[in-house]
């Protein structure tokens, strides 16, 4: 297993670079500040912030290999088999906040679980996936987002994009909105059923994916002119962003709850966020179409 | 119990309207715009809500009144018997987020929970409690808060105070922080013991010792002058309240698992709110004193 850690490893830290090098490029003046930490219970990570920039409002990259002596419990309320179990944990995690309203906000995530049970055994899993969450719709940029998650999916079977489409949209869902938070993208967990190198192979080809799909997006639409109307709609809807991952988010939880670095785990949050009270956007606005034509369960490629 | 109930309820409309009532009084310009709503399960409430306006950037003042076949699972973790039990809930909850930084935010609590148990017999309890936030801290209003908080406290036992303080300091604890959310209050829960009359009796005693100790608070600081330096530490710190409410408040998580009205439940959060990375205060400021000598747990009255 020891080995197998090494490369994931050595593949994370490289994806990492990869993100906030596309990032760096596409931001052009700000640059990613570092801050390597360690966990108190052992491993640590390496943290990459981007604030206040000319596009990108904010962003993290975060490195994490966290080991911990009990499993948090929200990572074992589908398994109780693994409550108390020793386990160790690797990932990478990229929530990006453009400053324009018209650019989408991203997260993507991939990571791997090992776990040590009591009776002696290893258990083992990755996970991850890639989200998109705009505040203003444009149908072309959600074809072309899906159409990347698919292809990311194809090799590894037929079903795939289907499956990890539908886990997203279950996933990123505010229950007490009855929303999702945004368009969706891919979602997956519990991964071993391909055997270690396909699922580690998967885990690249989301990876790579998420830089296709989201580096032409922000590109076209960082620079497209906006007002302040615009901007208090983002900020507004931004606050959905944080309800979902204080109130559901299983990475944010699972960070909490195993007394990892809060401000690595919270530095998803966006920059500004207005809460308004009772909101509806008025009709026939580019709002209320953000509402009824993009945040809605769809197909946006053939499966 | 319906008499009781009844009861209860003219009390809390009352309560509403006192707190309104100060609320528009030290506003001056802005009104509370009533939004009455109806529960899918059967009860409902009346919101009141002020927004935007000269002293008071956000306030909400909520009556709510709500039935439900089965106790959320935020209220019976630690009374599993409960579990599955029919309920009936009735409150008050308000909290206040004035526009200067050097007014403090506020929250204030009361409750009546009864449930049906399936052995047929009733079980009830009261509940609340209330706490300050200040963003730059001033020991003659933390003195003047926790006084009155005693008060509230002292024709109900020598030791009330004491204990539903400490328990406030307990439960208004933000522990991914490590930091406590303002300097307390009171806090109390699952009250019984003494009996329905005297019970609801500390209630009322609660609803209105929170005006007394409020108001004069507000009126003081509410047109300090302030800089957008103060302004952004305000809205910095702002984001702790957000993680405290959707993260650990009970109350908010039991309105969001039993299906209440999100708006209303949700009116807690400020209204403009930022999150930086790793932001720390610069040693011997104001707001570095605010960490030092009023993010603690310490006793601001003898006891």
């Amino acid at each position: 297993m020891s080995n197998l850690i090494t490369e994931i490893k050595a593949y994370l830290l490289h994806l990492q670079n990869q993100i906030t090098q596309f990032l760096e490029k596409e931001e052009g003046v700000s640059r990613f500040k570092e801050d390597p930490w360690a966990h108190a219970n052992g491993g640590g990570g390496l943290s990459r912030v981007l604030e206040n920039g000319t596009h990108i409002e904010k962003a993290g990259v975060n490195f994490s290999h966290v080991l911990g002596g009990t499993l948090p419990t929200a990572a074992t309320t589908k398994r109780p088999e693994l409550k108390d179990s020793a386990f160790e944990a690797l990932g990478v995690s990229t929530v990006i906040h453009p400053r324009n309203p018209f650019a989408p906000t991203t997260h993507a995530n991939v990571r791997f679980i090992s776990v040590q049970k009591n009776d002696g055994t290893t258990s083992w899993w990755f996970g991850g996936g890639f989200d998109l969450t705009p505040y203003y719709g444009f149908h072309e940029d959600c074809i072309y987002w899906h159409e990347t998650a698919k292809k990311a999916c194809d090799p590894f079977g037929q079903d795939v994009y289907s499956r990890y489409k539908k886990w997203c949209d279950e996933y990123f869902f505010l229950k007490h909105r009855n929303e999702p938070r945004g368009i969706g993208g891919l979602f997956f967990d519990d991964l071993h059923e391909w055997g270690m190198e396909r699922s580690f192979q998967f885990m690249q080809s989301i990876g790579e994916h998420f830089i296709k799909a989201y580096q032409p997006i922000l590109a076209k639409r960082k620079s497209h002119p906006f007002s302040e109307k615009e901007r208090q709609f983002q900020c507004y809807r931004r606050g959905r962003y944080v309800e979902f991952n204080l109130l559901y988010d299983r990475g944010t939880l699972f960070g909490i709850q195993s007394g990892g670095r809060t401000e690595s785990i919270l530095m998803s949050l966006p920059p500004i966020v207005n809460w308004r009270y009772d909101y509806q956007p008025p009709e026939n606005t580019e709002e209320a179409r953000l509402y009824r034509e993009f945040l809605v369960s769809r197909d946006w490629v053939p499966a």
